[in-house]
């Protein structure tokens, strides 16, 4: 199989959305009148985005979660994708259940393939989405104000917990390593949420690095500081077997895990109702685990208020992970 | 350096045309009312797409290129785009003549990068570029006629060339070489034609898998055949010292060569004067080399109208190249 019966046995869909999708020089996409296009970026590579061992079919999914997550984060709705795929050789069982994992979620979401690129190379997926979002709308990582609430989506560290459990650091009973690992190969994109939030958000950003490292983001932008309660953020963790785990490991998977693909955002206090409101039309949980200051930098502290010496580290692709 | 260090040294630049740039979750694009967003995106791979032996900042223009290339096929106007880069490790003189090359190229078209992605992983570039078309004026491979003549910019063969001296299997003089080396590494995407050519060509393609292959895409979209003169192919290899080389070799070179990045395109016999003219306004060569026909295939013929029995292979990622 050549690379054109290649797009066109896996990949090749018609358009239904887009005035014209896969099999031109571009792909056309025509946003409605008063929206504007949010575009992200991401590229996942093997060994450090995703284990040689991962189901193909969780690995289409998770290659377009990451994408949607950023739509997510920006408030817009998806609208389509391109594909680009370095690929070792071509492996049809792999092709079919990666291709099958991907259009689930794409399906899922309104969201067509409209182009991309194939080629002989270290196994790599890049993928570029494409959503609208009324003009001005947008949230931003730079509209959070001091008094505001912080809030997050979901739950926190489960993904992180299954990478430890591969590492061979930590082990866990079978139900709950299954739960955190699906966690960790198939998250959701908190799409509806991110929409739900416009005009309510002061501020926003999609946890993909650790929610400390992501925060900074938020922080930087906006230049103001933080409180944030480890406390809370620990009694997200998904996995109820977490509970009984050392609480140092606890605060690292919530607070510095990677991998979680929630929303982190922020809100004035008066608007927390409007929150709360968001994420029960979105059927997303939503909980409020610190503040937003104007005094520069983040502070951890427990339920008490008490501040905890830890140190977390952000996730970077160029640094050692710990 | 870590990779939000790299990405504020090398890639980040206040975004000027699009509404919001690097930095966020997404970037926002916003084209203007009527029009239609063109996009595209090309995968490069280390040993396939360039050698590893190339200076950076040739393949920071490349990579952009071929992008371009595809939203010169479509008549469309670059407006940005999104980089993703896997780096086996930071190397910052490679990265300072990589981003040079390629914000030279940008700035040249006023295509500015508005997000992306770095990560640590075998050398691969992913762009994705972004264009403006009045909605309804793209040029697509489907609309060739029978009766139209095909039309091609610049010059065939030379990177082609430079394959083959790096391969080992030619010698060329010095200059020569040189003159093919930076064709092959340094294309230049025919841009201005293809939007000169909005509502003039019929269909039209950018040569990245050598002509005979892309041809071949015209042919499917459109549902027609041609007849293409392959002397008057040959005589576009730009190197004089071409000329004096195997007329079977020129032939692969002109028809099969691969990395021209000019655009094939078609247009009715009436509006020769008119593509005639859209050359001259956009100061690239243009020149007629067959004619679509209603008889399906494609016959290769030489100046006199006789048969040329010799195969030519299209590029493709996944086969062996001869």
């Amino acid at each position: 199989m050549g690379e054109f019966d290649l797009i066109e046995r896996y990949f090749k869909r018609p358009a239904t959305r887009s005035p014209l999708g896969v099999g031109d020089d571009c792909a056309l996409l025509a946003p409605a009148a008063g929206m504007q296009l949010a575009v992200s970026t991401d590229m996942l590579v093997e060994g450090r985005h995703f284990l040689s061992t991962v189901d193909p079919a969780r690995l289409g999914h998770k290659a377009l979660a990451v994408n949607l997550s950023d739509l997510a984060a920006c408030g817009a709705k998806p609208l389509a994708f391109t594909l680009a795929l370095a690929l070792p050789a071509i492996d049809e069982a792999w092709l079919e259940a990666f291709s099958r994992g991907l259009f689930a979620l794409a399906d899922a979401h309104g969201c067509e393939l409209v182009g991309g690129d194939t080629t002989r190379g270290a196994l790599n997926l890049c993928i570029t989405v494409f959503g609208e979002v009324p003009a001005g709308a947008a949230l931003l990582r730079s509209g959070a104000k001091p008094g505001d609430e912080l809030w997050v989506s979901g739950t926190l560290g489960d993904a992180r917990l299954a990478l430890e459990v591969f590492r061979g650091t930590l082990a866990l009973p079978p139900e709950a390593f299954e739960q955190a690992r699906r966690r960790m190969e198939q998250p959701e994109p908190r799409v509806a949420l991110g929409q739900a939030l416009r005009g309510i958000a002061s501020a926003a950003v999609d946890l993909s690095d650790g929610l400390v490292g992501d925060l900074g983001h938020i922080l930087a932008a906006s230049g103001v500081g933080a409180t944030v309660d480890a406390d809370a953020a620990c009694a997200l963790i998904g996995i109820p077997a977490a509970a009984a785990l050392d609480p140092a490991l606890r605060r690292t998977c919530a607070l510095a895990g990677g991998d979680d693909y929630e929303l982190l955002f922020t809100a004035p206090p008066a608007a927390a109702a409007a929150v709360l409101e968001a994420g029960r039309l979105s059927a997303t949980p939503v909980a409020r685990i610190g503040r937003i200051e104007a005094a520069p930098g983040l502070r951890i502290v427990d339920a008490q208020g008490g501040p905890i010496a830890q140190a977390f580290a952000a996730f970077d692709h160029f640094q050692a992970r710990a």
